[in-house]
């Protein structure tokens, strides 16, 4: 009785949220094409790395990436123990409520700011404010929780390829200590499966125990060529899907498999992930471009 | 009748090159402890992170350390081409088979051997070569095999940890790219549970398609402090059992969880792996020391 039910009869649509469209026949087909034992295009579970870059590709990244947010949060609670910053750009925009001001001083600005809310702790106490942080904060344009700003079709997305055997990676701009404390609980992604940007660390002593202090300087950016050299580091193998919503993922994107697939996560509306160049690749190579208004029919995790 | 069966009657010894001494007792206990949901020690499975020196504790490092040894092979294989490394040291020492005297040179003639042979390729390449030479290279005095000059009983222990979900790293001076080679197929750790040593790397492209080239300069050395910073970098939290035979893993051991289990493997006629401070802390703290020839009843996989 059992055997003569069509098993796929039985199961559910693993993306729900993803409109039956191209994007998601071409998903399904790249997962069921590397799944066949026997066939040329069969890759073994251990190789299925997939690759995600976050801000714009696993959550949202509007009106300010909000690894930003969290920094102008932790600048405004640290002032009562910094008045000199009530006199000192940019932090005084930020104080203001000013941020588009605050970022008016660019990249030495942006430094400034995270170098000032990011270091000086050790590792572990720096996990406690960023999971306080997380519990607490609230978006400025929805109200929600951060940990409600991820887009359910990616969370989808994300639990479809592990059943298939995949191993999900985070590959993402943002601070590699600040995705760990959500990742795991919000994506699903252990610690060591998130690569990011990252600051200098020491080994410190303390009581005689060791403890790792984060310092205020730059240790490596993971973004465009640097996503390849850091999958490269960390993984030591391509991988064979990659996700990414902007040009700075353009080159983790080339740097897969050739059997891979690599998907464009488009969403018009944005004006902070550039999408350019790898719009042309795309369309040159065959890649996925998924366009977020189109192929999903729900976006954040909030919405009913 | 099955459940009427004590399980434990069933189960063969996971750990059979080891005498039933202490430190097999130590180690039993202590991943017995750790698995009992509902109990104060229980760690669950994501988070049991083991972390693994390679030289002197995986396999061998006498009468050197091996990828010195491949390094000399390489030399001898390129230096038809390299006709002034004839006159040049420490590269002449290596052609006139004086390893000795190439040494002598200290750290910068080793830094010298290893770039000429380890740069200049791409990743791929560099597979190829370090592939090629782990088939057919033999061991300067045992005439084995490299991958036949693995630790028998630190297999038996690697797979009775990853029976009981731990995830298994190597953590080790060595350089990452060559020990990713062989780590999975010998050892059974894919490339992304290996860290190590690394050079800089670029990424380039080569008839419009990327490629990453090995750069003739150190990015990082993956020893004494160097351990427990690299562990945080790439896992993110600490190990839960950390295993080394030097005091350049003396730090790694340190930075381990507080319930932790960390042992030295201990090779007393080892000259190159200096085991000392190591020993000291490890009486103060309780670890556990495993003398290689008392707990051992056989040392290589090639022996029968």
């Amino acid at each position: 009785m059992l055997a003569a039910q069509p098993l796929a009869a039985q199961s559910p649509d693993p993306l729900p949220s993803w409109n039956n469209g191209q994007s998601k026949q071409a998903i399904r087909a790249f997962v069921r094409k590397i799944s066949k034992p026997g066939t040329p295009d069969f890759v073994p579970p251990a190789q299925r790395i997939a690759t995600f870059d976050n801000d714009g590709t696993l959550w949202g990244e509007q009106p300010f990436y909000f690894q930003f947010l969290f920094a102008v949060d932790r600048i405004k609670a640290m002032a009562a123990k910094r008045p000199e910053w009530k006199e000192k750009e940019p932090f005084a925009s930020v104080l203001r409520g000013d941020l588009k001001a605050a970022l008016a001083g660019g990249e030495h600005a942006i430094l400034e700011m995270v170098m000032a809310t990011h270091a000086g702790y050790t590792t572990d106490e720096f996990e406690v404010v960023v999971r306080d942080w997380f519990a607490t904060a609230k978006h400025p344009t929805t109200g929600k929780l951060y940990s409600e700003m991820v887009y359910k079709p990616m969370l989808e997305l994300l639990a479809y390829l592990r059943v298939n055997s995949f191993k999900t990676y985070i590959v993402s701009g943002g601070g590699v200590e600040f995705m760990r404390v959500f990742a795991e609980k919000v994506y699903g992604i252990p610690p060591e499966q998130v690569i990011g940007s990252s600051g200098k660390q020491a080994l410190q002593y303390r009581d005689g125990k060791p403890i790792i202090v984060k310092l205020p300087s730059v240790d490596f950016i993971d973004d465009k060529e640097g996503k390849p050299l850091a999958i490269q580091k960390a993984i030591g193998r391509r991988p064979i899907a990659a996700f990414g919503n902007s040009d700075g993922d353009l080159q983790m994107l080339q740097w897969t498999c050739d059997t891979a697939t690599r998907e464009w996560a488009y969403d018009r509306a944005s004006s902070i992930g550039r999408l350019d160049k790898g719009l042309d690749q795309a369309k040159a190579k065959g890649w996925t471009v998924v366009d977020m208004k189109n192929d999903w029919n729900r976006v954040f995790l909030f919405e009913k």
